[in-house]
């Protein structure tokens, strides 16, 4: 028997059959999460609400949908698990806005700046502490392990970011541990759990872990190449963002890496915050073009996109596996 | 035989029979706390530490101590189970100051005022992450149960005094539904898993859980009309602190629901912020002896101080009951 060798294609790739693929399990999630925002203090669903509601494209939950598909698991505990991590990503979510003192995202105002930082605190506390109560309900240690290793490993790596703030020196390696853990982590984790709940090998695990792993560090690099592209607009994130708020990006420490003296220069004004406006984005811009910065944080995508797609060669072919492939292409193609 | 009532006593109490009878125990709480402290993030040690040593009382842990020995359990799972508890309730101060724009804890700068707000949500989330994978370890369900429910809780709590802030007419009842959430439902936790690792009957579970709740309310309470006490200061907090902020406690309500129209005038305005200076803070002293409102906070803090007493009634006489009684009446106590 040949193995099939599976390899990023050139054509244009699509989450749509991962969509479909998750669409009835994904009905299920919806429900368990709508039901456990619920609360008797008003305030907890709404706010929750704004941002669950507000057109994420609930990727965590759908990795943990679409593995289970992979691995033939015919239960329904991965429902209860799935709303677990996206309610885990979605506390995440309200401290990173206000951490970050964000004013806006996916396009819509942030819940920090319409009910406030304390609201935003508080209502991610609440989140977290339900994420842990629907794994507690569902009952296996290995995936209370495996999810609480997790949300410790993200609040390391957000601490890891806050201090490395402003740092234009910061080095590929530590920011490739930055979003490995801020990111990447929960991927890996929301794919594992599959395996753990269908009762699966360790190696089948471990192979589940890489594909999410590896897929969550290429999304995010992705995410910051986006930031130097001017036509984009993909994830409700406008171009420059990034710059304007002088975030350590690959395009960045690769753009200065690479720079002369002046360059260098520019960048270190432009992290600290004395660059942040349209004539400085545009230099910006000429820079990275100039340094193939944005083309190489790219192909480092591809590099752990072609890692996430290997992870899984293991598994059955199927239609699971050909929407987990895509997926993986169309993170990586986002940017063209 | 003839059953032993214990009654509230009259003679000046302490904490050092508690203190003293959890000594041993807590030198390995202290030990687990200083090593899952610990990270590769040195901000992460440093903000952490900078609260849990900084000379707080470690009640709850100690509640999980001496509950353990009033039932005779003599293994070292409680240990690691403390520790998770300090874990959370360190967690929820470092939330707490940042959602109450604090400078001073226990006479000390707040880690908000030293490291900022972001450094101060980020770390308490690594706290509250790590306090689930203490839980993970011990390997309990029902501790998960127990402790997860108790955070849901507790942030929920929080959420409800946020959206109940500077209402003058927040009311009793609700009131006390929001320090059942917020300070009594850990107190009530910490002490209830002691009977869940030594195997008791959901009875016993429960007597600690009624004795941690209603000495959580006491607690508050007490903690409410010392700061209208001029000579306060035995909890490192001054006098007027939460009148300054117009915080809602009960010597409010009841001097509220007790006062004139020009009385409630003043309590509306004080509450809305209006009322801040220390001339303010003479007439609200004035206030609350004139209607007994401190004498009445006291005395519900006493009813569930007598509460807790009468819920331990059924465990065997000792050395830790004793302490446990005594703690009760320190803190009803704490006030003259």
């Amino acid at each position: 028997m040949t193995a099939t060798v599976h390899r990023l294609k050139t054509t244009t790739p699509s989450l749509e059959p991962m969509l479909q693929l998750v669409a009835g399990d994904m009905a299920a999630v919806n429900a368990v999460i709508l039901d456990r925002m619920r609360s008797d203090i008003p305030l907890i669903p709404e706010l929750a609400g704004h941002l669950i509601a507000g057109g994420g494209k609930r990727m965590r939950p759908m990795l943990t949908l679409a593995s289970a598909q992979l691995i033939g698991y015919d239960g329904t505990r991965h429902h209860r698990l799935a709303a677990s991590v996206e309610f885990i990503h979605t506390a995440t979510l309200l401290h990173d806005d206000v951490v970050d003192g964000s004013d806006l995202r996916r396009g819509r105002r942030t819940a920090n700046i319409i009910w406030g930082n304390p609201a935003s605190v508080l209502v991610g506390d609440f989140l977290f502490s339900r994420s842990f109560e629907l794994m507690v309900e569902d009952g296996s240690l290995k995936v209370l392990k495996i999810l609480s290793n997790a949300s410790a490993v993200i609040a390391e790596g957000e601490v890891n970011q806050l201090t490395a703030a402003r740092r234009v020196d910061l080095g590929e390696d530590r920011y490739l541990d930055i979003i490995g853990a801020k990111t990447a982590a929960l991927f890996a984790a929301a794919c594992r759990i599959a395996a753990v709940v269908a009762e699966r090998s360790e190696a089948e695990e471990m192979a589940l872990d890489a594909y999410g792993r590896n897929l969550g560090i290429a999304f995010q690099l992705v995410d910051d190449a986006i930031d130097y592209v001017s036509d984009a607009g993909t994830m409700g994130k406008d171009a420059g963002d990034d710059f304007r708020e002088g975030k350590m990006t690959l395009p960045v420490i690769l753009a200065y890496a690479r720079g002369s003296a002046e360059d260098r220069k520019f960048w270190k004004d432009a992290v600290e915050g004395r660059r942040a406006g349209d004539a400085d984005f545009a230099h910006a811009i000429s820079l990275v073009r100039q340094t193939r910065a944005v083309d190489d944080t790219l192909a480092r995508a591809r590099h752990y996109g072609q890692r996430a797609i290997d992870s899984i060669a293991g598994f059955a072919d199927g239609r699971a596996k050909d929407a987990m492939i895509e997926a993986v292409e169309f993170a990586v193609a986002r940017a063209y």
